[in-house]
């Protein structure tokens, strides 16, 4: 059998999408979580020197979004036909834009001491701005999808990328997506899904 | 036959990948090159309200990195395992985290009044501590590689994308890479590889 390890913080963060895999595969792993000090301390012996890792057998995979991708092929959460893989891999792209557009509000809301901004103003100046382009354009996929996920083939790791950094922003502020119906009724179908729901209920409960 | 189109700017940019996959594999595609009125007025047609799109036979994939490793995969040029294809998948993320880094330098260079930033100041704050982060990573990869590329199993795209962006950063700064040989030479055989090396020669010549 195949021995998976997973290793990243303590958070959801950009790690806890691969462990929802994992569950909702029903798929054995060891899930590493690492307090910062035990982190500096490994460093150097991460391929990337970052955090998430997998090792499958002691092969390690770094990257969050590879990470991911590899287990949800494996596991069947990827898309049904290349063309359908290929939109799950652009709702992906998509998302890291958007995070790359509220990186300051992210990073000042994290509360680790990355910026010096203040998060009301970062909120108004690139989280809205982001918000009001990123959550129309799911909408719209998401009203014509036969499945009511991204793609008509039903749960992919596209959605619990998105979702999961969703949480986060709507731990910072709770009106986040009052706006956007569908994307509340997606969240909520997501979030009762067979063995995830579960998973969700006994995960460790963090801010982000 | 399966008819592509791919619809992008006159520019290399996020597209030019794609067009090279096209070039590598030999597989006729129609080369769809907007100015920016053109584009202007077909935006709300775009699925993501953006270009690069790769049509593939009506059907619209958007998002750079999506269609790159569609392509790729379909050609042969994405890794020759799972366990390889993630690292591939690994590789451009780190590259697309590369990428945000640099933002800033790369968004003024380009020269499109996007900043208000000065290049020279931000080649010193962001492009230059991102490079040495960015480039002794892949210096070990590529140290241990047996094919000479990023992984083991030869070329990839994402030795396609990290390098095309890298011809933008070497023609706003020719030194740019001049302390990491392993990296010149890695891209002296990519520029050289067989057919890709001929479309290179006859492409249209842009900045970036």
């Amino acid at each position: 059998m195949v021995h998976y390890k997973l290793t990243y913080f303590l958070s959801r963060g950009l790690g806890d999408v691969s462990r929802q895999l994992f569950h909702l595969a029903d798929v054995d792993f060891e899930d590493e979580r690492l307090e910062k000090p035990h982190f500096l301390e490994k460093k150097e012996t991460y391929p990337f020197k970052q955090v998430p890792v997998l090792s499958v057998d002691g092969f390690q995979i770094p990257q969050s979004m590879a990470i991911a991708r590899y287990l949800a092929k494996k596991f069947g959460f990827a898309g049904k036909t290349a063309e359908e893989s290929a939109m799950v891999d652009a709702f992906v792209d998509q998302f890291k834009d958007f995070y790359s557009e509220i990186r300051d509000y992210y990073y000042t809301m994290l509360g680790l001491g990355l910026t010096d901004l203040d998060g009301d103003e970062q909120k108004d100046k690139v989280l809205i701005p982001a918000r009001d382009k990123f959550l129309p354009l799911l909408t719209r996929y998401l009203e014509k999808s036969k499945s009511g996920f991204l793609v008509d083939g039903g749960l992919t790791f596209a959605d619990l990328i998105i979702l999961d950094n969703m949480t986060s922003l709507l731990n910072w502020w709770p009106e986040y997506a009052n706006d956007y119906p569908v994307i509340l009724a997606w969240r909520d179908k997501v979030m009762n899904y067979p063995r995830l729901k579960e998973y969700i209920e006994k995960r460790p409960v963090t801010m982000y």
